[in-house]
């Protein structure tokens, strides 16, 4: 089993420092929500949110979007072998029910999390899928008890995603940190939570490029694209 | 290098038939445009396009977008080693210029798709990195003269990607191609392009898992990841 977080991720709430700005007092009168209720968007929200601090982190919901349904999507977690968090910048954890089926278009995806953020938890009634809780990435982790943790970052060791995997397959709970935010570095505070820190391409990959890479190559590793084939085939004759 | 095909995908202006839809003409309303240059969406326009023939397989850009993202993202098209076409349901033929920096936020790149479909080609002045003609799939194949093509495909023999990428990685100007819709099949038109019609999973894959691991696989087989990290560690000493 392969334990998946987005890590310091660009979701958060419009913080209380911008509730007052004009573009978020506009904003939240045409959507017709109380701004700690709305995703922080920078597409809707840039000049808003210029000083806020870590600004280049922050207001990219779309990168956590595109990263859970590159995982949810995967084979790794059809076979319930992923496990996916999100952590925010604002230390949030969100957990994932492996089974969600989340909302392709991105609007709809907004209203999930702008629900989420007022109920803790979707949906609001039944199982949850998504459930959030405050929570600091440490103690996510701590919560979590991977056996070893591998955190992606610029400055890591040079290591190829199949090399990464190997290690990875060897372990009980291994688990990945992939930044879910555009720009800039983890903080301190995260990196001293890996067992080893590694880059895996000379450039800076996208978020959602490095969350299918890295659990194909899991899957890879464990042999489960020729295991699930051979299934298709005992299925067909 | 390696060509990608987005094929009969769910992108197109809202058609003809349903232009007189109350949907259609309200939503047209507010957002000012004819509905011709409107992107057919099912999250908007459900109601409205459920009796166009072939509905299932239509409407749904976000298919699109998020395909692009993968592929243009990818190390292989950083290194001028992927050519990307979007082939609309509709018979439109879409080049991208592998330097295009695409709209992480979905609305824009809707409102950029809207541009390509009223200008044929964006930005509307200088060098185009979208470009749009009215082409059938049969034709741009012709255009692009691929040596060998793949087509993904439920129905395809089972094979790994990993065969899939050595067999593509052995010729000259392979050619992949995946279904940009989300439901339904190719038409017997497509399938007859093929040199070989494969099937990568037990389960149907949503088409940017299959965008993304048929390139990562690509690279594996000519040896890109190991190359470029070599690239890094020299730069380094």
């Amino acid at each position: 089993m392969l334990i998946l977080v987005l890590a310091e991720a660009a979701l958060e709430p419009i913080p209380r420092e911008i509730w007052d700005h004009p573009i978020i007092r506009s904003f939240s009168r045409r959507r017709g929500k109380h701004p700690r209720l709305i995703v922080l968007d920078r597409s809707h929200h840039h000049f808003a949110m210029k000083d806020l601090p870590n600004s280049e982190k922050r207001g990219r919901p779309d990168i956590v979007h595109f990263c859970l349904l590159e995982a949810l999507g995967s084979p790794l977690n059809k076979e319930g072998l992923l496990r996916t968090y999100v952590h925010t910048i604002d230390d949030n954890a969100i957990s994932i029910d492996p089974e969600t089926r989340l909302p392709r278009n991105f609007n709809r995806f907004i209203g999930l999390i702008e629900d989420l953020f007022k109920h803790g938890h979707v949906p609001p009634k039944g199982k949850s899928l998504l459930s959030l809780e405050t929570r600091s990435l440490p103690r996510l982790i701590e919560a979590l008890k991977p056996t070893y943790t591998v955190i992606f970052e610029r400055s890591g060791e040079p290591k190829t995603f199949e090399d990464v995997a190997l290690k990875l397959a060897m372990e009980n709970r291994p688990a990945v940190l992939v930044g879910g935010f555009p720009h800039g570095e983890f903080s301190e505070e995260t990196i001293r939570l890996a067992d080893e820190v590694v880059c895996v391409d000379s450039e800076v990959l996208d978020a959602w490029v490095i969350v299918s890479r890295i659990i194909y190559e899991y899957e890879r590793a464990i042999g489960l694209p020729k295991k699930r084939l051979e299934q298709l085939i005992n299925r067909g004759s």
